[in-house]
This record gives C-alpha cells, sequence and structure tokens, in this order.
C-alpha cells in the first residue's frame, strides 16, 4: 500500500483514531462483516458493536466470522435496515460505518437507495457523541451509484459547519470508478 | 485539530511520512518559508531543499526564518518561477510541496498562474522517486482561483494510474471556501 489511503483504508484509518475501549459503534452495512470484526475489536470488551444489514445471508456470515474471532459477544447484530437504527442505538456514538452499494458476492439488484441512506445518515449524525466520526465509502459503479453520491453530496454540503467537518475524499485518475469516501466529524452538540 | 485533517495539515502528514533524513524535497511557492522548514526539518543534516518563489519579499523571509532556526544550510533559495524547477533540482526527489495563491500579507495581484503551475507539476512529477509524493493546496477564493484547481484537476485526472495515484481532498460544507488538496504520489518511474 502506498502513503495515500485509498477510500477503505482511509476510513479505518479515522475511526482508529476515534474510538476508544469501552466505546459504541454502528456498522450500519455489515456486508461481509469485516468492519464489523474491525470495529469490535477497537472498542474492546466492555464496548458495543451495533450492526445492521437487511440480508440474512450477510448478518449469517458476519455472525459467523465473529464467532471465529471471540468477537460475538460484543456485536449486536440487526435484521434491519439501517433507516432504522435511532430505534436500537443509544446517544454517545463514538463511530458509524458505512459502505454502500451492494453485498459483494451477493445480489446485485439489492443495492443501498439514497432515501434510506440519508435517514440512515441523518440518524446516525444525531447520535454521534462530539469528536465522533461517520465514514461513508460510496460506489458508483452499479445502477443508482452516481445518483447516490449526488444526493449525499449535496446533504453534507449543507451541514452546519459549527456543529460538523466534512471532508470528501476521492480519487482522480482511476478508469474503474474507485470508492469515494465522506468523512464527517462531529465537533458539537447541535440543540 | 479533530480527527478529519485540514488540507494544510493533510498535506504536511502525508509528506512527513514519505520524507526520510538524506532526501531531497522541493517547496514549489516559498511563501511566509513555513513549509521551507517543514522540509529542511525532515530531511535532516545530509538533506537539500530547492526552494523557489518569485518574490524578493519572500524569500528574505524565509532566509531569516531558516538562519532562526539552524537550517539555512540544508535549502538552496532559489529567486525563480517554479515553473524553472527541471532547471535547478535533481532526479529522486522525495517530496515537492505547492501551496497555490498569493502570498500572506504580501501583494494579492500576485497569484499563481495555472499554465506555470502546470509546467511546474509536470516538472516536479518527472523528479520525483517511486515513492515519492507532490503535494498541492489549492485556493479558490481569489480571482482565478477556480479556473486554476480545474485545470489541475483535469490535469490529474489524465495521469496514467500505473504510475500514479491521484487523491483529492476537499471540505463539503465551508462556507469561507477552504483550500482543497492534491496528492499524487509516484507509484513507478515511467519510461
Amino acid at each position: 500500500m502506498g502513503v495515500i489511503h485509498r477510500s477503505l483504508d482511509m476510513a479505518k484509518q479515522i475511526v482508529s483514531v476515534v474510538l476508544k475501549p469501552g466505546d459504541t459503534a454502528v456498522d450500519a452495512t455489515v456486508g461481509n462483516g469485516r468492519d464489523t470484526v474491525f470495529l469490535a475489536r477497537l472498542v474492546g470488551e466492555r464496548g458495543r458493536v451495533w450492526a445492521f444489514d437487511i440480508q440474512q445471508q450477510a448478518l449469517a456470515a458476519a455472525a459467523k466470522l465473529l464467532e471465529k474471532e471471540g468477537l460475538a459477544s460484543r456485536v449486536t447484530l440487526i435484521h434491519r435496515g439501517h433507516e432504522d437504527l435511532a430505534r436500537y442505538v443509544d446517544d454517545n456514538v463514538g463511530a458509524v460505518m458505512f459502505n454502500l452499494g451492494y453485498l459483494p458476492g451477493g445480489d446485485r439488484s439489492l443495492v443501498t437507495r439514497p432515501d434510506t441512506t440519508l435517514l440512515a445518515l441523518e440518524a446516525a449524525l444525531l447520535k454521534l457523541r462530539p469528536g465522533g466520526v461517520v465514514t461513508v465509502v460510496i460506489y458508483r459503479g452499479h445502477s443508482g451509484g452516481k445518483e447516490e453520491e449526488e444526493s449525499l453530496l449535496g446533504f453534507c454540503s449543507k451541514l452546519n459547519q459549527a456543529s460538523y467537518t466534512v471532508m470528501h475524499y476521492r480519487m482522480l485518475n482511476q478508469i474503474n470508478d474507485p470508492p469515494s469516501l465522506l468523512a464527517i466529524e462531529k465537533l458539537i452538540q447541535e440543540v
């Protein structure tokens, strides 16, 4: 790996600086479960990870992986879309990770959608503690991917700069439309 | 400072990972001399920094600062535009830093221009060793700033992805048009 981090690694880099043992974190898109494991390691034995996916296949794979890594007790797997996260997750969340698009190796017609993604992002921001971060890895290659990116960038451009810092990271010279990364840090609690 | 680095800090962060003692580095826009000092510290006693500016005022301030920090012997200050860098700098450069726009506290009508900036960037990329980086902090607030950014992004979008990785970092929700950052890493020597 070079010195310039790609989106996935940059997201992990940012989250690993923020999360402390005992923290609460959210994996908004379990997918293959790799981010769930990453978060479960960072929050430690007394921390908690809430992990959402609408696909049973994803949750089953993640459960197996977490069991194998001895991390299952730190994670609550929830078979719901991430737009419901406000109903499950407590306040003072340290980090929320989104990985948009479809499940790798799964049904490519099942993709995240702008309307539910925006609802989930809004809920995630409210749940963050000051100093907490949301990372969103955005794929543009699939049908509807570019529109999803546009709607996320539009939403984030309007966030109050006194409350949030938003950075967008994108590679400029790649042929295969690699994912871009949105990273949002909460500065103060909005009233 | 939050966990999400702003452009100036992100540029320094990347360069500090790349540069090793004994390396050669270039400050393509001396300005107030702060990046020159930063680079001179990183390259160490046996390293060298080539530092360019067309304004005598900038070079004089940088010379004073370098003297004060005991770093003057590591730096060659050159009173030329950065588009001439190929004539002065040897190959195998570890890092080149650009800070575009005008000199803070100086004459605001003296700004970097897309044509000379692109010539300089092209020369800088040729001088880099594999693993080396160019960082470009781009201000959009002054007259011609947006056009300069557009021409840089256009140029970088066409760089061969086998030879270079290009990342663009920008803040989305700031009112005062903060600078964005281009970071380019050389992967292999082009033949």
